[in-house]
């Protein structure tokens, strides 16, 4: 969903693509073996026998993860800065990100979908999420788009005085999309799903918020599609932490 | 400077207070001496030699890091949040943040101070910043007070009608104050002042932010006052990053 | 036990001493507290309550990692290398050690205790070991000894005709003792405990060598006194990788 | 050089593959981008632009880091076990290793070439390596044959006894050569080059030993032929620790 009121944007999505990737659950194989049978050539396109699935979910089961760390990931991101600050507190990954010093930012911004539950029940650690009312969907979108809209022009004021974007942008909401591109080893990019997803199947809870846990989720897809028998592994094994 | 504008209040200044420190120049001392001597009993509260400090010189001119990273500090800082970010980029530190999910956040916010420059003149990579002329000042001041009043207006009519604090924070700007607890080793402490300020004797000039510099400034006090022999060789040295 | 054999001294322990501390658990929940509360005066040397106790705990249950980094631990050690090889790998700590390029190493080296399991069962990753018979004892300290005082020999010629100590230091054995100075957080130390100690408690098994299993015991009784109710919380939670 | 002497193998040099990599200078470009442009399509196999090339070198000349940590190298490695230990002192990577533990070793051990220099002048931090007499040299080698064959056997008599092979490798000595696969970012193999290379044109002076050296520098042969942009401007801009 993409929607214009005046001269902002606003979206309810998040982008997520995969810049490039090095290795396959067959490299995984390859590193834990090293430990028995040394150094062997790159056959990582060859398919993985039984007994090689069975070593990747020994590994997982056990949380052996160096072999798991050999395995790289890069993917472009379009998110909200408040989204991306959760990101930057996983402090395995590399990050090259789009600068509010050195570019003019784009009037586009985050509102939550309609789907998107608005009310929190409970307490720190222990809640769950539940729907807003029509009207309290109605009334945050306005409220947001308001929000947005005067801190945009506040924005443009400054700027076009000739003011600093580093100054100018003092007023810009958590909710402005930001471009990030992150470099990820598969082990640091599971533990990464493992906090940021919630899932019935884990073994330890995670309560993330549901913005990053979309982005998460995105990037857990390209990992299904791409490892699959580590992935399976991981999802068996109740989606641990490494 | 902290100033109220009807609900809101502003602040132009940052907290950085020493929250907890262990070692002294003599640890770096003991550390590098390690490899020549062994492991000695802790006399860390020793004063140094002639030899002790022509040893932590040697170290900083040749760039052996390692014995700099037994010396950890602890800091408590109050900031906002766009300063925050940056400081989240340096990752071999620990973080504790204060959470706009868990709580409801107070309604400071950063202002640039009178004398703070306002005018980016040049390119990125080369650019200096001069002071703007008095009307921009008022100008500046006037925007982000007013944008600044709208986001808390919004946030509170938000949370006021039950919608949860991670939802009604979207409209909050990078300009709010958070609350930061971060440990540090003393290597990286200096590698995170290498980049975050800028100064004529340094060898590789950096361009950082004003405000992530009054932090920095702030913190520098502290490690030359702390480590006096190790600063000195620091700067000596030409404020190297480790 | 330390015991002469010609020119060579073999030791069959470990030397594990806390040479600085940084913290307590007061700072954990200190640090926990920073995202509900903000920062707080360090008065980290008041008792726990049983609140607090049970924020600790909970922290611990659901993996909240990240307070258990505010606090350091800095220790002494005499390891032989092999050991020192295993520690290396948790790649989190500071470390600086006894160097066999600038010094000349000391003729010690580890022989295995009486009643050091020597004969192994099973297959990688799931194995026992039981005792040695009394011959197989004798034989062991035996050939250990035959063979380091003939590196030790050998070393001691190179060195004595001018040979470079990186050189001559080739034919020494990874059982000779070196010196290990190491910086860790406690978060750090933890994970270090839960893979490097076999316990029937934890919910993950691991499989680490008897020798570094000591130095790792070592350091959890100092966990144990300096960290009580984390260490508790970490003991009843299945020793988890944190 | 590979000979054998009875049982043992010797050689003098190390085995360094390119197992993989993931990305080319372009993606450095593309990374460095990110803050003045946002998200960009991959086409990390277009040639560089003369515009893009001066981008890598005021990257490099002022010490801009992140952008080198989005492309990354695999390789396998053998080398003798006291140069994979100076390995193992780089954080950064990733290591899995061929182990003493799950695997009887190979009777294959370091000896230096016939032009190795030998013997050390000068003192710490400032010395310098001649070659050894025709004396020496004969020596060297004949002490290392006899003190590995002294080991080797004692090794192999308490296998063939059967003690575990984490007890009998106790006598192994530190030139025996092991596999490690390491997984690596371009930013801290140029980190890594600087601190294990010698070159008149560094900066800053490093003392790595002759052994890792030879090890860095085929490492540096393939990041001067996949990143030849990358590889210039480090060279130019004085091989800089980054």
């Amino acid at each position: 969903m993409e929607q214009g009121y005046g001269e902002i944007i606003c979206r309810d999505d998040f982008g997520v693509i995969l810049d490039d990737v090095m290795g396959t659950d067959a490299t995984i194989v390859r590193a834990a073996r090293t430990s028995t049978k040394g150094i062997s050539l790159n056959n990582d396109d060859e398919p993985l026998s039984e007994r090689d699935a069975g070593l990747i979910n020994y590994l997982m089961r056990d949380r052996h993860s160096g072999p798991f760390e050999h395995v790289v990931l890069r993917f472009g991101l379009e998110i909200p800065l408040f989204v991306g600050r959760q990101l930057l507190r996983h402090r395995t990954n590399s990050f090259s990100e789009e600068s509010g010093r050195y570019r003019e930012l784009k009037p586009v911004f985050y509102v939550p979908a309609l789907d998107r539950p608005l009310i929190q029940k409970g307490k720190v650690g222990d809640y769950t999420f539940e729907p807003g009312s029509k009207e309290q969907v109605s009334m945050v979108r306005a409220e947001l788009v308001h929000s947005y809209s005067t801190a945009w022009s506040s924005y443009r004021v400054m700027l076009d005085d000739g003011i600093a974007r580093e100054i100018s942008r003092c007023c810009l909401p958590g909710a402005i999309y930001s471009n990030i591109l992150v470099t990820t080893k598969l082990r640091n990019l599971l533990q990464f799903l493992a906090l940021r997803t919630r899932d019935a199947r884990a073994l330890i809870p995670s309560h993330p918020q549901y913005e990053i846990e979309q982005v998460a989720l995105a990037m857990e897809d390209v990992v299904a599609e791409r490892f699959p028998v580590t992935y399976a592994a991981w999802v068996n094994n109740g989606r641990p932490q490494l």
